[in-house]
């Protein structure tokens, strides 16, 4: 059998059991999901030896040390996996929520409730606590799941899966539910992008190229994740203690993630006095500033930007720093060089807080706060699948709820049109 | 300029007027709805006109009967057009409407509110109808729209869009907020399909093989509307008369359509005294029966069913139908062939009909109703920009409200984390 015939097999059996899942009861799920916690704890050393696996295949391959970081399992590790799928267990069950209901002129009944999607697919990279987090979200939001990890923790997501899939489907979850691609070639994701016919959505969680390649090449509905390049903006009048305060950490506190801040706009009234402080501290941080050119003529010390610094999601201790002349000028440099993920604003004018809060195309825009608190649990969601940046579906944090489509049941008393 | 850069200039136009249309308040939307209601009616001369030459095109070209008809404009239809227009006017503005709303333990407030997608566009068939009523709709919602019509109504809609246009840029709608493609090359959709960085979601509105193009070619996020294979199945213990007049009003009243009903599922116990009742009625409306084998043996005289049929849309008056022995597989045949549309259970037994709907994976499950009811206007939404068969961001019937997207407001009081 080609990878092309097994892919389906894996699809059709996630089909069949995404049927059957709309059966299961909240309770039984959620027995599952703390049966899983369980498991993989009990049997954390195994998973601790197919991870030594692949990090000696990753230092074989010289890959870098914070990919080794990502990858790496340990004890508190698994056990904090373990905890993500009783936290998981412990959140409310979307499915049957009603969020419609209308009895029309005619007497027809309609109520529309939340139903699972169906099958999800989860394409990823190296971290592989993201094999139990997605597997436990799509399970709870009663879906079948078909997990495709990168090819460098194959070692320990193979052991993962096999702990759920034994404890999940020995306590009522429908065999087939969790779908694992064990396929390490490229050729599974491109097959995996075209079965319209099985998945009712893909999520790629990842690096932007990941991101890129599945929002390209699928035609199964995909829900882009991820990117963030966020901007803070001073504005003439902010605090600009607060303003230090929110930049430093935004910028600082996590530079990795992607609701970290890149791009500092900083009105041009306030920047004379602000920006020595900012450069002062920032450096004091470890973090390089790269100015635009109105920067350079107060701190001649700072290193010029240039034009792809906009757009740059640096990850790092690196910030682009740029003067503007009003909310309206940071507006359009936002809307213009941003991924939709999170910006903020630094004021105490109130109509530019309204403004800015209107105008600029984002998940989650602040008043006064640091980005950083772009996040599923800082939302009130208990757990996050990831950071939606498109329009469609979610946008911003995916909490279950996310996972679910709706359906409309109606009642009529042999109504006809 | 080539057809692609002209494409990206109108797609930049509609960016910018999307964003002036995050600031433009529902008395103006609605004035502008009116005033392009009232120019529709007042220049219907000069459309009609129009609509003649394209009449005629399509008389060359050999086109069906039925193709001509959608294609046609009249005072009656214009005024229909009008009156679309005007009812969108009346209709509440989604934009503004908050979903959720919470402080966290740290005092961080947050809201989340309906905000327009952005820039939508439509990719559509012969009818010119669609034109307005989609711009309408879409304007209403605060987005701007990418109009992309067939070739065969190029001159009627380049005037249609032209009244729009003037009328609702002289009435407080920004400027390039409605774009119109007036390339009639395949190219231009091609395009289209990869504008990522203008286009927030494609909505194709059509037969089956444009929006199969239109799903397997897009970068850009779709919805997927209007292939409809819908069932009804007629439980043991059913009313048969209400069953009967059910079944007839799903095939009959309007077989052309996505909601019409393409196979009735019989419960084999009831077969025999339902089927010849079921012949002997469809026969005298003119619909053509084509049966399982086992119907066969209960009515010799129908026409055999073949594998092909309980996958097509025959939107004629064709009806295939299965004899099935209890509410499971009616079930599991709904799930293999349907497209996820409309599906209904005839029954007096109220554990199968909660089965039914809860199994049954389709936008809408009746319960002793028909099919026909699956519109915006029956469930109550005013409109509808078409009836989504995925299960991502709308499924069912697209009210205002399918064309919005959210938008997380968070206010701190200099909150870091």
């Amino acid at each position: 059998m080609d990878i092309r015939e097994q892919m389906i097999l894996k699809a059709e059996a996630a089909k069949r059991a995404a049927d059957a899942m709309t059966m299961v009861s909240t309770v039984v799920k959620n027995k599952a999901l703390l049966a899983m916690a369980d498991r993989l704890e009990a049997e954390s050393s195994r998973i601790i030896e197919a991870n030594k696996a692949d990090l000696e295949n990753a230092v074989a391959k010289g890959v870098r040390k914070s990919y080794m970081d990502r990858l790496m399992l340990d004890k508190k590790r698994i056990a904090g996996m373990a905890d993500g799928l009783r936290q998981t267990a412990s959140l409310p069950d979307p499915v049957g929520e009603g969020d419609y209901e209308t009895v029309r002129p005619n007497g027809l009944e309609i109520r529309r409730i939340h139903v699972p999607l169906g099958v999800v697919g989860i394409i990823y990279e190296a971290r592989p606590n993201v094999t139990s987090d997605a597997a436990g979200l799509c399970l709870k939001a009663g879906n079948a799941v078909i997990l495709r990890g990168g090819s460098e923790a194959i070692c320990s997501n193979k052991v993962i899966i096999g702990i759920l899939q034994e404890a999940a489907y020995s306590n009522g979850i429908p065999e087939g539910t969790i779908q694992f691609v064990d396929f390490t070639d490229r050729e599974a994701v491109n097959i995996m992008l075209r079965l319209n016919d099985y998945l009712d959505v893909i999520i790629p969680r990842g690096g932007a190229g990941l991101i890129k390649t599945v929002v390209e090449n699928s035609s199964v509905p995909v829900i882009e994740t991820g990117t963030g390049v966020c901007h803070t903006y001073v504005d003439e009048g902010a605090d600009l203690d607060m303003a230090l305060e929110i930049a430093v950490n935004a910028k600082v506190s996590r530079p990795s993630v992607c609701n970290a801040m890149e791009t500092l706009l900083i009105n041009s009234k306030e920047a004379p006095g602000f920006l020595p402080l900012l450069m002062e501290r920032m450096t004091a941080e470890g973090c390089e500033l790269r100015g635009c050119s109105r920067c350079l003529e107060l701190v001649p010390d700072m290193k010029p930007a240039e034009e792809l610094d906009w757009s740059t999601e640096y990850g790092d201790l690196i910030l682009s720093v740029k003067l503007v002349d009003d909310v309206n000028s940071a507006i359009e440099h936002i809307n213009r060089y941003n991924t939709g993920h999170s910006e903020a604003i630094i004021t105490n004018n109130v109509r530019n807080a309204h403004l800015f809060q209107r105008r600029v195309n984002a998940s989650s825009v602040y008043v006064n706060a640091s980005t950083r608190f772009t996040d599923g649990c800082e939302f009130g969601f208990g757990a996050e699948i990831g950071i939606s940046t498109q329009k469609l579906h979610a946008r911003g944090p995916m909490g279950l709820m996310a996972l679910t489509s709706t359906k409309y049941l109606v009642y009529g008393e042999g109504h006809i049109r």
